[in-house]
């Protein structure tokens, strides 16, 4: 999807135990997708340094449904993610993207949600999932096979 | 899809503030699902009152991929989904279901992925969808028309 | 008393470690009491299965002093005790209660002060006591007796 | 019971809204007796600058028993209450003490054990209270008649 | 001293409050010094996106006094300062230096240590500073009219 | 400089582990300082028990610059200084000073403002102090020199 995450977490840097934050250096080429995830233990702060990034995020269940927030983002503007909740980012320049996530957990975690939902190993019984997603089992099948093929 | 949810956080219950901790009780019919879900905000300890629940969580990415584990629960099983992971219950018996749910926040929040991802009000771009979900554009119009239909 | 308690923490099960969190199913018989006690580290939220419950707690020291608030829970119904503050139920129905706790802690303790005052190893001073209870040694000395025997 | 505690907790100085820290002067004649109590929000640790004090707390419930551990504190000396533990302090010289308690709450709470048992306001029903402690009514009628004429 | 800090924090952002976390880009002419200063409330960690940057901390007192830790930064390094400690970064290169700060709370705090130390108002009396600092009343009174002209 | 900190946080007394808490007396000869310094993790409520001590904090940077506050203690008074102030007590009385201060963890720290600048091991660049402090390189040299005198 032509984009590159650099961590720097507890696992890279063991000194971060204890001091609750961590951090990221994502690199995007032109259309560079970071597909939808949430962080299940930290909320992120995303600085643009260089070229033009499309986000979003979308909010908890509530009455009105799930809300999507999104923006477009230049050279120094700033973002924030709330703890766990899904997200994406988007290069819609013609220029390579970086930007720097601040995340509050030295060990924030990531779920990349088509990965999770359509590619976990063992998959989720396509029942349960054409249940959850109202659509028929081969629909379900087909999103599976996507993930499958990529994990050999 | 058959499950009735009824919350006890500070929403419902105002004392519960400052407490950290709530509560759900959760009905299942017969093949009544609870859908993949994630709380952003709290653990959750499950029991099982009466019947029988398959029920299973994805952990997040990691070199081996996300690993999904699944269990039966009988009447007094207990099960645990740690914060933020996508999890789901599915009542697989022929009789109802009761389970309480126990959160570690007076606040938890729920984010249904199928509703979040695809029934998002506005949408998310159908193009970034694709993206992510490694398939047609037709597919993703076809996912998310369940979820429009489902806002009427 | 006839009542039995089911904890579902840290020591039963070690996953719940750092996710701050835990649970206790109570089955009361008739007239079944659990006693004044305390947790030293969690809230408690309580959810009547079946039966009727009298359940009460007692506010820490104020000018008004210390105040009673009790309520009769039926099935589906919720209470909450706050930390650290002493409280009791008790079965007063002529069938089975089955209640579930939830703790917001993963270690939450649990203090049973008719035992931890007259029942301690080795035994408070019966004079420090006397002048707690502002009553004579030999009504300690009884109190304190009836704990003895039961921990032959 | 000839003491006197003089603390200094958020409501005394509000300065310490959010700072997680509070304190107590305890002045204690001879013969003077903190008597058993809980504080439902903190640790206590306990330094005497002047005097003679013997002092104890119990603690939670275990396989073992609530075990009770004492010591006699003199000038200098310092001790450690963990987090709502039932304790006590007496003053067992011939002198005055003088003591400073810190407290790890700015709000920590005090639950005096005597009296929230059989002095609360309305009483815990003396039905409850005899089942407790394993005596008659009639023992714990007098004992909170104790604390009725105390109210007065 | 040719530095500017960009900070966003709860201040600037009101979005940040109770998520915990914000950040800071940080512009360095060549020469440009941050000098010595705390965050009260938060670790650091730094990124160097372009230039060379000389940075330390000094450890807190310990039996063999305050260690002195430092490093040269180069575009991509890492750093991270605990909470606090003193800290200071350099431009020693001859370009500039653009870096991003991630800092674990909502609302860090800065204190630049000789302005509180020698230009606070009203000043510190000279006789505390020079008992501090082990030298004549004069040498203080030198470093305080640095700071007290620095404010006019 | 004649005053002695007899702390007791988790190096000397282990049981404090986890209770978030910990104490220091503090004893000042008449004219004696506890110079400038902050605790990195810990509010510090300090009660003066004998004696008078004249004691101030600095705040964090602000629009307004850094701002003292002093107060003059007598016996009995309690005074607050927040997590990571550079603060500083002084015994201006002519009797020994005693005090009690409580610290918000069980591992508070401490860091000695001019040891830390001026007395590292090894010192920080005279060249980085002298631009930090906006004096020429001897002034700092000096300064230094009464540090490495007083490791010797």
């Amino acid at each position: 999807m032509a984009y590159i995450v650099t961590p720097v977490t507890v696992v890279q840097l063991p000194g971060l135990n204890t001091l609750g934050i961590s951090l990221a250096r994502i690199d995007f080429a032109p259309n560079g997708l970071n597909p939808p995830h949430t962080h299940p233990r930290a909320t992120e702060i995303l600085t643009v340094l260089e070229g033009t990034l499309y986000v979003g995020f979308v909010t908890s269940n509530s009455n009105d449904g799930n809300k999507l927030f999104t923006k477009v983002l230049n050279k120094g503007d700033v973002f924030v993610f709330p703890v766990g909740l899904i997200h994406f980012q988007f290069n819609i320049g013609h220029t390579n993207v970086v930007a720097i996530a601040a995340l509050s957990s030295q060990n924030p975690g990531v779920i990349t949600i088509a990965n999770a939902v359509f590619g976990s190993k063992p998959p989720i019984s396509d029942y349960v999932l054409a249940k959850a997603f109202q659509v028929d089992k081969k629909v379900i099948d087909y999103l599976q096979s996507q993930f499958w093929m990529d994990n050999n």
